[in-house]
Order: structure tokens, then C-alpha cells, then sequence
């Protein structure tokens, strides 16, 4: 294939592979720009990397670990596992090892902390590691023994897979965010609708999702299989690199002529607000035509999907002044340690805790059924998180809801899922 | 025993058991004003409750229910547990059943709603609700079982203590507090040294303990293996009450002629900086006496004994605009959501955030290895809490050593050990 043809993340690919062409479905090997892992998988991939010949790291300044997952430590054996990652990070010199208090969940932390790059690679043993697309940049998650080799080698490989172009048009409606775009998305073409392919998002609609918005979707583009989500770079994109990076990059622009296997296109201003039904994020129904009451027993905000600043704004706006119906319990999660402190500055935590909610310290938790809110039986949970599965937040006979921060937010006062037209 | 010869501790009980007269070791029966439970003990206490043959609790006012141990939930099981509690807490209506985000630490949050009185019993399954004596009460730990069937009857029996005299002298030099005292006294008689028998905290001195200090003190009672301890009412015991109590009630003033088993003497002007080293809390030691650079992994400030509002500020006030070491991490918890809510006000949130701790929401989580911070092998961790034994706060070959917040908040600075004038 020739340049002109590739997608953004084929040239990303391509260049990385120190190649000319490149094919789709080819094997190629390329070098990464980070390599990223959490308490859950460092400890595996570091019996990994143990095993390989090297005596060192490829790169100890391309080595994030984060361990968001089960800290502060739910029980013995995670603390045993954080202290792992601790004394690896100790004794190779990570350049980019965060501790607790440092911290945060990961796919929010390292683009925060100016740890990710335009048009580089980055693998991550987390499967939301495709995150970082948001800022015109290649991420994937890979599994926790590739992790272990490519802190030895700095290296991986992939099969280069082939786009789904998604064009963005229109503007949305008030209350319409990011969230809401993935998941009618994900509803469109299913939860394999994208398997190993990259969905590449352009169109003029791209200037009304903010940056938060685009982490959003590029989170979750893994919910519908894709190998990565991608977004052009713009001034959207430079303002938070403005903020949060001090080094040089280089921009991957997108080719007129890019050849892509399909598209589709999603009119943001005919776009409702969409909640994903148990138990998959394709199962989706504009809250519109709910007809149904659903009561919910838990209420949860944050995530690397949703755990952001303008996330918990939208919940604030919803929450402040209001008390959370009694018949539930609300958990609010910053997703960083400075999101926290500047929720509080922003008087967002003080509006929370008045309003009935807890406000607990960064952490995947409750997402995955790990700590700080797991479900017992038949409980319902309404969540901002990326994945509703069975069991996927507790017992096996719950249920779990996918929606935007604003949504949850509005059932948090109502008892029951509704529009946040219901409550203001 | 004439009334005129009773400790305080004896005329609440013989008041309560409707008597005239009671006599040290005699067993009697009482009527209750306060039958507590929390996540962890009132799922058994509802087995033995539904074993009874009653068909209703004595009194749906004159119980608490407050899942404050493995909430927000940790796992499914807790999960069920709290689902239980809750459940039972609906079907019998109970007036002070406490959901997450209302809530905070047991031994904290009843006294701030305003649900304990002076001269009342108050039984609770849970060893440190023996806290409620520094409201002039009588308060004691009881078991799961016993919790159940006094759900059912509104009375239990007693063995009738004697008691220790503790004479509180002198005024106390900067940064000693409640923490020291117990401990010191603790130190002094072992953690047998009051094997059922009430500890009666009298003298001049006690107007320098503040109401935090004295719920510090009466707290850790049961480490010296107490039955109860108790403090007289006084402007400051007063105070308190006109700030969260709109109920009337009567007060137990100590008897000149009161019998005591024996007597102690504690000078607070000489009283230092106190540790207690692992694994158990009369292992204490003055800060000054530390000749070894103790390093700890964890400090940890909160919990039923010292997760208060001036325990707050005293950790704030040593961390303020400075940063934790980082070699360790430090978790701080506010013990209930006004807490929480107070410390967001005061600004202390905002500086334990900058100085590099994480703020959980209230929870007992880490003082019983439960959750939020549980320690690995051969870790170290400095904290507020009241136990050290062995394992108490995750691997049985982890160490606790317990200490005031301010020796806390000073070593989270150093790294090590270290009296807080060594940070200011």
C-alpha cells in the first residue's frame, strides 16, 4: 500500500516499522514509545521479562506502571502484588512508576502527566489502553507476557489491521457528550462490529467534542472490538497537549485518499442520550423510549471512561443543591489525584458529599468488580464505566446500566434512570 | 453496695436494672437504650434475632445499624452482607439504619447524630463501642448473639465491675493528646490491667482533654481489657451535647465516696509523645526513647480512635504545604461524611491532596486489614488506629505501630519515626 492510501494509523504503524508499504493483515514488528502496565498485570508481565535474557529495561523513561486496580490495597494478596510492581519499579529505576497519592487511573493519568504523544505507540496489559487514540496517537491493549517481552525488547508485533472511517457531523444537543456517541456507536455495529480493525474518527463534527469526549470514545472503541480508535490532531487536541506536554511531537495527518473497509456516519445533532442495557455496551436504547421505570440500587461516576473534570461537572451540575434519592447509594470517583483537587477547588466534592454521594480516591474499584462498590444479587448499578457483562461489577445476577455522567447523575435524584431534563 | 459507694459506671447500671442496691461481680439484668451493629456483626445478630420467638425489635428507635466495616463494598460477600443489613434495617423499620453516603465510622457518628446520652447503656457488636463513655454513658462490647436477642428483648445481663480510679493531673505540653494518655495508661497497666473493670477517668486535668481526646481515651479502654470507660459530665461534655443533641438528659455525677479497686495517676504535664510498638498496644514507648530510624511503608490517620475533626487538623497542621517522603504512601480518613465535609471546609482536604496522601471516604477499612489499605509482608505502617497484633492490618508478618496523628503526620514528612518539632 502506498503512503497516500494509509490510514492515521497505518502511517503511525508504518513508521514505527521503519518500512515504506506496509499491507493490511500483514505481521509487521515495531518499536513502542511506552509500554504501560497496572498491579493487576506488572506482576505477571514481570515474571515475563524475568524470563527473557536481557538484564535491563529496553527504556526505563518507556515503562509506565499504574497501580490503579486494587489500591489502596483491597486485601493481602493485592498489596503483595502492588509491593511486586514497587520493588520492580525500584530496581530497574522506572522512570514513570506512580504511588499511591501520585496516582491515578491509568488511561487518565499519563496523558495528564505529558506522558503521551501525537503519533506514537503505546501498549498497555489493559485492554483500555486504546484511550490514548484521543490524541491522534496509536494505542492498544496487549496481554500481560507481551507486556513483559516489550519492556525487554522495546518492541511488539501486530497484524496491520484495516479502518472503519467514522465521520462525526452535526452538533449535539445540550446534555449530549462523548459518551453517548460510543455507545450509539457500539449500538450501531456491535460489540464485534470493529474486531481488529481501527475506527478512525473524522468530520466536522469533531469541534464539538471536547477533549474529555474524545477520551470517552477512543476508551471504548475496544467495547465493539477495535484494535484501536484514532482522532485527528487539531486545536482541540493542541490546547490539552499545551497544558499537560512540554515536549516536541510530531502530528499524524489524516490522508485525503486513506482507503478505508467501510464508514458510517453519526449526526451529532440527531444523537440521543443512550444507555447501554445489561449485559453488553451494544445493547443500547435512547433514553427517550424507555418506557419502563428502572430503579437502581447504586449509582457510580468515574473511570478511565468517564472519571474526568468535565465528567464530574456534568454530574455537579445535576447534583449541587439536590439530595440523592434515599433509595440508592452514589459513589463519585475522580480518576486522578489532581482531577480530585480540582473538583474540590471547583466546589464539586463539597456539592457531592452535601448531596448524599462519596467521593472516594482515584481507583479502577467498582468497575470491574474489584473494591469500592461491588454488587451483591439482583442489586441494579447505573455506571459511567465501559463495560456491563455479566458479573462484571459483582455477583453474577446483577445488572449494570452504561451511561454519561449527566444520566446517572439525574437517576442518583430520581431512584430510577431518567433524562436529566426530569430533575432540573 | 449503698448508692453513695457506687462508681459512676455502677449507679447507671443499678439505675437501669432497676434496683436499689448491686454489688461488684453480681450478675443483673438491664434494660438497654442502644443496641448497635455494624456490616460485619448484625448479619449474625439478625440469624439469632429471627431465632427468637418475637415477632418484632423491642424498640425500631433504640437501635443502630451502621455498615461502616467492608463499605463501600469490597466484594460480593460484603456486598451481601450490607444487602442483609439493609434489608432487615427496611422490613423492621429501623429509624437509625445508616446508608452509605449518611454515613461514617460507628463509634464516630452516633454521638454527632445526637444518639447517645449521658446515663444511658448503649451495648454494640463491636469491641470499641465502649468510645460512648466520654459521654458520661455506659457503653460496652457485646457479642454478635447478644446483639440479636437484645434487638428482641431491649435488655441483657451484666457482671457488675469494679473499677480503676485514673486521676487526670496537670496540663498537657503541645502536641500530646487523648492518644498519649491511653496509651500511656495502657503502657502502665498491660493489656489485661483492667480485665473487666471499669476504668473511671476523674481530676483537674480534665479540662484539658477535649471531647475528641476523651472519645480517643474511652475508646481504647478495651485494649487495656476494660468493660467500660467513663468520663464525668462537665462545660465540656455540655458543649458537645448543645451542638448535636436536641434531646434532654439525665447526668451521672461521680460519687465522692465512691468505691474504687484501685487507683492511677496520670500527670499530664509530664506525659510525652507515646508509641506503641508491635504487637500490642501497652508495648509503649516515649517518642524521646526512640534511638532506632523506624522506616514505615504506610501512615495511616483515621478509624474509630483517632479519625475526628481535631485529629484532622492536627495532621494537617504538620503536612500543610509541605510533602509526604516518598518512600511511603498515606491514607487518611476522615470517620464520617460531616467529618469529611468539616476538613473539606477547613481546608485540610485540599493541602493532604497537595502534600501527596489519598482521602478515602469514611470507612473502618485499613484498622482491621479489611480494605483500603492492607499491608503486605514485612511491611510497616504507622497508624491512628488502636490495635497492633499480629496481622491486624493485612500479612501476619506486617507491623503496626499506633500514635497520635501528629507523630503520624510527622513521620509521613521524615520516613521514619520522628517527633512532630522534628518536621515544624
Amino acid at each position: 500500500m502506498i503512503k497516500e492510501r494509509m490510514t492515521m494509523t497505518q502511517q503511525i504503524l508504518v513508521k514505527h516499522a521503519a518500512r515504506e508499504e506496509i499491507e493490511v493483515g500483514q505481521i509487521i514488528e515495531v518499536d513502542v514509545d511506552m509500554v504501560l502496565g497496572n498491579d493487576i498485570t506488572t506482576p505477571v508481565a514481570i515474571e515475563s521479562f524475568l524470563k527473557t535474557s536481557v538484564i535491563d529495561v529496553f527504556d526505563k523513561s518507556k515503562i509506565s506502571i499504574v497501580p490503579d486496580h486494587f489500591s489502596p490495597n483491597k486485601d493481602i494478596k493485592s498489596a503483595e502484588q502492588c509491593k511486586k510492581v514497587r520493588e520492580f519499579a525500584k530496581r530497574f529505576d522506572i522512570d514513570n512508576y506512580f504511588e499511591l497519592g501520585q496516582m491515578g487511573i491509568e488511561h487518565a493519568l499519563l496523558p495528564e502527566k505529558g506522558l503521551i504523544k501525537p503519533s506514537e505507540i503505546i501498549i498497555g496489559a489493559d485492554s483500555h489502553t486504546c484511550t490514548f487514540g484521543a490524541l491522534n496517537a496509536f494505542s492498544t491493549g496487549i496481554g500481560s507476557t507481551d507486556m513483559g517481552v516489550a519492556m525487554a525488547t522495546g518492541r511488539i508485533w501486530f497484524k496491520v489491521p484495516s479502518a472503519i472511517k467514522v465521520n462525526i457531523i452535526g452538533k449535539p444537543q445540550k446534555w449530549v457528550s462523548g459518551k453517548d456517541v460510543i455507545l450509539n456507536l457500539i449500538g450501531k455495529i456491535g460489540v464485534s462490529g470493529a474486531n481488529y480493525k481501527s475506527l478512525e474518527f473524522y468530520g466536522d463534527g469533531l469541534k464539538y467534542l471536547s477533549i474529555d469526549d474524545r477520551f470517552t470514545i477512543t476508551n471504548m472503541v475496544i467495547e465493539a472490538g477495535a484494535k484501536n480508535g484514532i482522532f485527528p490532531f487539531d486545536e482541540i487536541t493542541k490546547a490539552y497537549l499545551d497544558e499537560h506536554c512540554d515536549k516536541k511531537y510530531e502530528i499524524t495527518y489524516p490522508n485525503e485518499n486513506a482507503e478505508f473497509e467501510s464508514e458510517i456516519t453519526i449526526d451529532l445533532s440527531k444523537l440521543k442520550l443512550t444507555v447501554a442495557f445489561p449485559h453488553l455496551p451494544e445493547n443500547t436504547h435512547e433514553i427517550d423510549e424507555i418506557n419502563e421505570k428502572i430503579k437502581v440500587d447504586q449509582v457510580m461516576i468515574g473511570s478511565c471512561t468517564n472519571g474526568r473534570i468535565s465528567d464530574l461537572q456534568a454530574a455537579y451540575k445535576i447534583l449541587k443543591g439536590k439530595k440523592i434519592n434515599p433509595s440508592l447509594r452514589v459513589i463519585i470517583i475522580p480518576a486522578t489525584q489532581k482531577i480530585y483537587l480540582d473538583a474540590l477547588k471547583n466546589g464539586y466534592i463539597e456539592e457531592f458529599i452535601k448531596a448524599g454521594a462519596i467521593v472516594s480516591t482515584p481507583t479502577c474499584g467498582p468497575c470491574l468488580g474489584g473494591h469500592m462498590g461491588v454488587l451483591a444479587k439482583d442489586e441494579v448499578c447505573i455506571s459511567t464505566t465501559n463495560r456491563n457483562f455479566v458479573g462484571r461489577m459483582g455477583h453474577v445476577e446483577s445488572k449494570v446500566y452504561l451511561a454519561s455522567p449527566s444520566v446517572a447523575a439525574a437517576t442518583a435524584i430520581k431512584g430510577y434512570i431518567v433524562h436529566p431534563n426530569e430533575v432540573l
